[in-house]
């Protein structure tokens, strides 16, 4: 089969590996028929998060099962399926108390070992607890906003609950790609009823507009401070949602947070481990969030985006076959790109 | 009037100063006739935060109305009140919204230019906002225990509070000062299962027992963290009171907590500005707590101390007169005292 899979930095290619197979009774084995490429992923091709030379790539994927183990039961060979980008047993303690990303017998597609989701075939383990079937008349112009679920759009929702957005919030947003506009969307869904954006690129700023976003700041660091001090006429954000995962990002979403407000980051930390606990004692903000635990969340948004009210397909801007899978990553990692859609 | 001054490191004395007087429509004098020093006034000491020579010190008391501004209508002469360790107006939107710490008018006593709580008179800015009265008939023997709502059991509150401690909840607590002692007795109050503290000290772990902790960890650092890990069975706490302030406190507090779990901090954090962010991420840890905003927790806790059902007093274990107040500073600075109460 073919997959893709990391060589050295900036060199991610399409390989011919061995067939993936069934492993154990609870594995089912999923043919990926859309998957995409993570802001996370440029984190591994750019060789700041760490990767073994043929370790395969991409984490969020729709498929069709294609083989069951024994013991799995809610699945039929042929349906459609939605994969989270964690797999888990949907039976530990952390399972069971609504977070399976930190299931004691989960991970993540990709990690050493494990199939990565650009590739032709997934083996999923748990697969009655990890996947989600999908309708069966789901047309295909809806695959793109399912396959948000997969991890962007329930990543957004993530920081959007984690910073505790309810109705009438106001609501800042540090990072324009994917996931932050998607917590714009998930803002706007939870009532937030001012949401500002922190970004600079046109393309992505009219997206944020659509998305629900009533301000968007171009200006960064201090000067975004001083803008959104203005826009708030001195109140600041109730909840910040944090997108970017830099330590520049997130002294802004600190310093955007207004006194007892809550900062929900669920841009993955590359930034160091300093955030300013100073700050945090005199001003009482709450730092939380943190990986999103997908498949707790996606039997919430599903029914909306079946139902057309919820639709974040407009992330992906850009759409390659698997084979020219170094372009979408180059796309992205030169900004041409929002987020690359790959169907198979 | 005699208040004590600070001077320099570990050269903390009582001094004559001018007599405080009312000096807008909304002040109050006290009379303070009691006061204790606080584990934080020892950072000053200490040299550790700041203070310019002459700074006044302390931040708890009970006292009784000796004068009032024209605009103080909720307070009689001879009355006697309680003080929160900030003052705030009690109208702007941090009050009304429960964080009068934030108070856009507020301050802590000892500020520059503010009177110290370990003095003879206090001028209170905003009296009728920032004092709390209490019945006149209040026996001298309770008066330890109300003493603490002016911080330390307001503050092992706020730590309870923001860490999400509920009926049922396993708590560890990190500091084995008056405020982690605090911190225990909240953490029983609302209705913990079970309360872990770290301390070593064994007249402090014996009051932490009286106050409710179900086991005592004398180990420190990765293998507290170990010991908690066994006496939890692998689940670690649902809620963890960083009372400490230090770097390796907070690392602690950290890896006690269970994945979705929460540190609520309230120990002033002296110890840098690192925490393990990427930890926080994959384990989905939220951080809350800060300065605690006493003034709100006051007339909650009140009522239970006065009817003998919450009882903090066991944090005092010395007693000394003003006079000799470089005395208490040093045996808190040894750790030969818990905390020392003064009468006036």
């Amino acid at each position: 089969m073919w997959a893709t899979v990391i060589r050295g930095i900036k060199d991610v290619k399409v390989e011919e590996v061995p067939d993936s197979h069934i492993q154990a009774g609870h594995d089912a084995l999923v043919r990926v028929t859309h998957t995409c490429i993570c802001g996370s992923d440029l984190w591994a091709y750019k060789g700041v998060s760490k990767r073994r030379s043929g370790q395969r790539m991409g984490h969020e994927f729709i498929g069709l099962v294609e083989d069951t183990g024994a013991d799995v039961s809610r699945l039929r060979l042929g349906q459609r399926v939605l994969a989270p980008f964690t797999w888990a047993d949907g039976a530990c303690e952390f399972c069971l108390s609504g977070l399976p990303t930190s299931c004691v017998n989960g991970g993540v597609w990709g990690l050493p070992g494990a199939d990565g989701a650009q590739g032709e075939l997934v083996r999923v383990p748990f697969a009655d607890a990890t996947l989600v079937p999908l309708p069966g008349n789901v047309p295909e112009a809806m695959m793109p906003a399912l396959l948000t679920l997969s991890d962007v759009m329930s990543t957004g929702h993530h920081a959007a609950i984690t910073a505790g957005v309810k109705p009438g919030s106001r609501v800042a947003v540090v990072g324009d790609g994917a996931v932050g506009l998607c917590a714009v969307l998930a803002a706007r869904r939870l009532g937030a009823e001012e949401i500002i954006i922190l970004g600079r690129h046109a393309a992505r700023t009219t997206i944020a507009r659509r998305f629900g976003a009533t301000h968007v700041v171009s200006e960064r660091g201090p000067q975004a401070v001083t803008a959104v001090r203005e826009i708030s006429a001195g109140h600041m954000a109730d909840a910040v949602l944090e997108a970017a995962g830099t330590a520049e990002s997130m002294r802004t979403a600190l310093a955007l947070t207004r006194d007892g407000g809550t900062v929900g980051f669920v841009g993955m930390p590359y930034g160091g481990d300093a955030v300013d606990l100073g700050q945090m004692f005199d001003r009482n903000i709450t730092l939380a969030g943190g990986v999103a635990p997908a498949r707790k969340y996606i039997p919430e948004l599903l029914p909306e985006v079946l139902e057309r009210r919820l639709d974040p397909s407009a992330v992906f801007d850009k759409e390659i076959a698997l084979a020219d899978i170094h372009e979408g990553y180059a796309a992205m990692d030169s900004r041409v790109a929002l987020k690359v859609l790959i169907r198979m």
